[in-house]
């Protein structure tokens, strides 16, 4: 009985890494979509979120039964209660990935990001889906260095949002307000899937060492 | 012992009362100061915002305590992952009226909301603050009639933020760049606030009926 129970806790360790790697190609299509103005990848994007959405239900109602029939204490329920906060964690990323993806397919057969921003903008992509891998290494390998490290990719996900903003608001920006609202809220849902990352990162930090790392006010 | 813990339940409960309470007031308080221009208001929905957080993190450990402790079953546990997942969501409802006094005292001494915006806006708001208000009321009551009518509200959000969009981007839009974006954010802002009322509605729903309703994506 109890080796069931612990095949039970390790595959929940195991959807959560299924889970994070669902996201991570996520985010890294919808970026392909929005760079490229591909509509077909952006209705991928968008319709491969339900398995995202259901990956978090079989992760829930897993995670529930055990907390029903097992009764588990002290470590395995930290690790339990942290696996329903992280899926919602991951389903908000899928959800803002959507997000991207939708901006990529309204401007078709345009792209949303002007030339001089796409370098920021794609940094900003690839910070995002380098963190979500992380994410999956930290899970996987209860790695808490690798976790504290995670805060600093968001400090540069911080800089090149501020920067974004100084492009928009310059004197030399030429594209009009459709553009620059588009450039707004891609940063924001990039920086969003940023901090989620560094959200699930603690979480783990918390679980292997106790320690809570005060939470930023993202 | 099994009446303190019926207490504790019971004080769980309150708790989160009491944060959705603390989650209305910053919200109308972000509203006030947005709408006025008025930074030392923003300054005091961003101090306030600790308050919040420290009623999360009370939740949090009391609910962890009864999980620990009391290993409740069924309905009882059900309320306790959902009281998790709630402070959540509040909390995220605190940080997102940060956002909005952040745009407000950037803004001071103009105010961020340009006049025509202005019944767009505050529509919005008002019924983001009426939803929280009524997220109150349907956890206190589990009132799950209330709850459903909660997606009605949340529609109306929807089309003023579609047509905010339509206001930034016609031809008749003379405020350039950073107003539109500072309104999309705003747009954005109000948007989540409100998304999180209906799904903290959904768990009560979920919590009275066992019933599940189709998550939105937001």
């Amino acid at each position: 009985m109890r080796d069931a129970y612990a095949d039970q806790l390790d595959g929940i360790r195991n959807d959560l890494i299924a889970m994070s790697r669902l996201v991570r190609a996520a985010v890294a299509r919808a970026t392909e979509a929005l760079l490229n103005g591909d509509a077909l990848l952006a209705e991928r994007v968008i319709s491969d979120d339900a398995a995202i959405d259901r990956t978090r239900e079989q992760i829930e109602e897993n995670s529930f039964e055990l907390l029903s029939l097992q009764n588990p204490v002290a470590g395995d329920l930290r690790m339990l209660i942290a696996a329903l906060r992280m899926v919602s964690e991951f389903e908000r990323m899928g959800d803002l990935s959507v997000h991207v993806a939708k901006i990529a397919r309204l401007r078709v057969p345009e792209v949303a990001v002007p030339k001089e921003l796409e370098p920021t903008i794609s940094r900003m992509a690839t910070i995002a889906e380098v963190m979500v891998g992380r994410v999956e290494h930290i899970i996987a390998d209860r790695d808490v260095e690798a976790a504290r490290e995670l805060e600093e990719a968001d400090e540069e996900m911080d800089r090149l949002r501020r920067s974004s903003f100084r492009e928009l608001l310059g004197a030399d920006w030429a594209h009009g307000v459709e553009p620059a609202i588009d450039i707004a809220l891609l940063g924001r849902y990039y920086e969003r899937i940023a901090d989620h990352a560094v959200s699930i990162a603690r979480r783990v930090v918390f679980l292997v060492t106790g320690e809570t790392i005060p939470m930023l006010d993202a």
